[in-house]
């Protein structure tokens, strides 16, 4: 007994990994295959790429074992250094530098599971699932103004009404931190302190620009120990989005970087894509510069993209992205311009199940035949058929049981909706009885509202047996 | 220079490892969905689970290094040994073992890549796709009849003709052995041998069931060393397929193992699945007995499926599997009956591909709006969002060039079938020019009939610009 024990093992799954279960992965082919008509629609095309990559792929030629380490990353077989994928760009960018007769633009999109090894916590997964769309090989703005579209129309596919896709410029950013004077070299610290804007508040980054602070679970966050005059330009940049309606903002940033080059390129860039919305009339309601949104990954070069859930704010950016005009250098040696965005699809579905936007469906099948006598299983298997033929999806129950009661309970506990019964009764007077388990379901919680309603609603009937297919139809709404 | 070159990391994947260019992810896609129905509307449910999984649930409490290293195991993040899972039915038992109260039967389908460090060669990966449905918690054969008849449901809506669900029972062939007087410690290899008859045929089984045989290679594969009584007695089970009729096979079995516990109750269950498959009105031209079916994996227990394509039988079995019921025993430390099938999807693309059941596109858009005068950009983003909105994919070409012979060379490369070209004519005239690309890609081969159709269908037409979208619509077949 003891060594039976050793034997065992214990059914678990790693730490920050999960199931996705029938409940919430119903919901999810829902929503991915959503997302696909919804990008399709729009010319972009599936790529898949491998999973696992060589690491230099991920890290560059001069990585190390701890970045290979901060990866899932291993020596595999043949004694290669390889790891997972923790983002789908590096990929592409790959495949773009392999493929040198490919039509550009190139219009993809790819989704799949990504790897990161964070510290897992509540809503934090070391597999996740990203949905990314990229436009490769044009300078164009109005590729950066298709990105925004597609988040536009994205979001109102899913069935999600109060959002926003908000979007500024880097070169706007990095224009203003020239011309406050801020050494280069410390652009990007400033700009991932900025990215914090969001959820640490206005307070806290001007703490975090000068001489640090010490947040609420008592640690000491550093400081970057800016000049006075440097905090207070770059404070007065932090307010436009307080201070000004969002038309007036690219007038602020124009009138403030007028000197500046890389700020006046930025403001001509999000002037264009501003005028391609409104001609694509993509609802202005919707679309929204915010100057202060700056997206912490080092490799963004032009426009930047969010989108926040306006009723879930605490989500943050669900769906954000950017133009990243060198990735491909790392392989080629030379530039390819490209722009894209990608979607969180497991904190959306999240967020989603929240706002109630998709409904929990727990049951592929509609209808549960049960078989409450062996001898007459062609009769219930002949059901089954013409339910199938019909387009309804059904099963027959293919348990060991006989109990009637007990198959009941299995359609219920599955969420089946009917369920369809046929005795000697119903067989020598050629009728079925269909119970309505969905309404059977709710009764058990009775109100005098439910009471009305199952009655009138008809909460087990018998029907003609002829009248099966009809019925059911009817009552599933498919006719 | 010679630094930048060092810098540089070659665009490659690796071993056993491939992108899946839109032309095929199309197809992919399109497959994977027509999967999805085929099983929902039999009430399969989908389930998800982690791509990695700790060592020792896919390998048992005792695993060794070695075992970890012939899959894709690493030592991971928290020093925990975990592995990228190389089939999904371990996972379904961890998942049924940690779920006390799933309803059963659970009928679940799951897919997704899994992976193998097998040697790589011509359609052999390392990374692949499955698709697996399976029935856990009953030992009704009522289960088994509805995996196969899964089986055929999707071959059929696949568009797959000629096709065979072979079956057997392992209980059989196990009998069999018994019976013949084989040690039962040797019967797992026996099936081992048995299971390559459709690949080496019947003589080269018969040789490595005694003293072996040098294959092709020249490569020396040791055998059995079986008496030459006991090869006989298989010799002759061997024979069933080629000297029966399907019907009389199942007597065969009866006749030869009446005196047999394990082979007797193969052929009930047989017999019972048989009757199953005859009252769903299975085809019977697509359901036969195959005595000698065995399936290599050892955990089966009881009927064993194969699926052959007719027309191209090199490819081997497209969707097998079998009943398991002690797969959750290493969990539970007590057996879950199981029943279920595995398709390689990856495998079954290439094979649609060569059978011509499946077209492929390699554009997601049917439309090309070009652009010949950048002032004119709201007229066309005003026809992009019309024919987007009337379900027509299209894609304004967003690179850098005027150049319109470019933006059409675009077009054409990328598989798109129309072009809308709008210039200073037709705008003053109301009217738009449509380009029949794939009928001008056509038309560089160039045929009798080909001119002809060209003509009557017309390659390029200039037309009201109102009826833009219905005139698409027409040619897009999507009336």
């Amino acid at each position: 007994m003891a060594k039976a024990k050793k034997d065992k093992v214990k059914p678990r799954v790693l730490k920050g990994f999960r199931d996705y279960p029938p409940s919430e992965q119903i919901a999810r082919e829902k929503m991915l295959s959503d997302l696909r008509e919804a990008v399709e629609l729009m010319g972009f095309l599936p790529l898949q790429t491998p999973s696992l990559e060589y690491a230099e792929t991920l890290l560059g030629a001069h990585y190390t074992s701890d970045s290979l380490a901060e990866l899932f990353g291993f020596l595999g077989p043949d004694d290669v250094e390889m790891a997972l994928r923790y983002e789908f760009t590096l990929s592409l960018a790959r495949y773009v530098a392999s493929q040198p007769n490919l039509p550009l633009p190139f219009r993809r999109y790819q989704y799949g599971n990504i790897w990161r090894v964070d510290k897992p916590g509540p809503g934090r997964f070391r597999e996740f699932m990203q949905f990314d769309i990229d436009i490769v090989g044009t300078q164009n703005m109005l590729a950066d103004a298709e990105i925004i579209a597609a988040m536009v129309s994205i979001f109102e596919r899913l069935g999600v009404r109060n959002f926003k896709v908000l979007y500024s410029n880097r070169k706007i950013s990095n224009g203003l931190i020239e011309s406050a004077g801020i050494p280069s070299d410390k652009g990007p610290d400033v700009l991932r302190v900025i990215d914090k804007l969001g959820r640490i508040g206005k307070a806290a980054v001007i703490e975090e620009l000068g001489q640090g602070r010490t947040d609420q679970s008592g640690d000491v966050i550093s400081g970057l120990n800016l000049s006075e005059q440097q905090i207070s330009d770059l404070d007065r940049f932090l307010t436009t989005t307080t201070q000004f309606n969002p038309e007036d903002r690219l007038c602020w940033a124009r009138e403030h970087l007028q000197a500046n080059e890389s700020g006046r390129a930025g403001v001509q860039e999000l002037q264009e894509i501003e005028s391609y919305l409104e001609v694509m009339e993509i609802d202005s309601r919707k679309v929204e510069i915010d100057l202060t949104i700056v997206r912490g990954l080092a490799y963004y070069t032009g426009p930047v993209f969010e989108t926040v859930l306006l009723d879930l704010p605490e989500y943050g950016s669900m769906f954000s992205g950017g133009r990243y005009d060198n990735l491909v250098d790392r392989f080629l040696g030379r530039s390819i311009p490209a722009v894209g965005s990608s979607i969180g699809v497991d904190r959306l579905l999240a967020a989603l199940i929240e706002l109630k936007a998709l409904e929990l469906e727990t049951s592929s099948s509609k209808v549960l035949v049960t078989v409450m006598d062996r001898e007459r299983l062609p009769e219930y298997l002949k059901m089954l058929r013409e339910l199938r033929s019909a387009g309804i999806p059904a099963e027959v129950y293919s348990g060991d049981t006989k109990n009637l009661t007990r198959q009941i309970r299995y359609g219920d506990k599955v969420g089946i909706p009917f369920a369809v019964i046929a005795g000697s009764n119903e067989f020598e007077s050629g009728q079925v009885t269909i119970k309505n388990l969905a309404a059977g379901a709710d009764k058990a919680a009775g109100t005098a509202d439910r009471e009305q309603w199952l009655k009138a609603e008809g909460f087990q009937e018998t029907i003609p047996r002829k009248e099966l297919i009809s019925y059911l139809r009817m009552k599933l709404g498919m006719n």
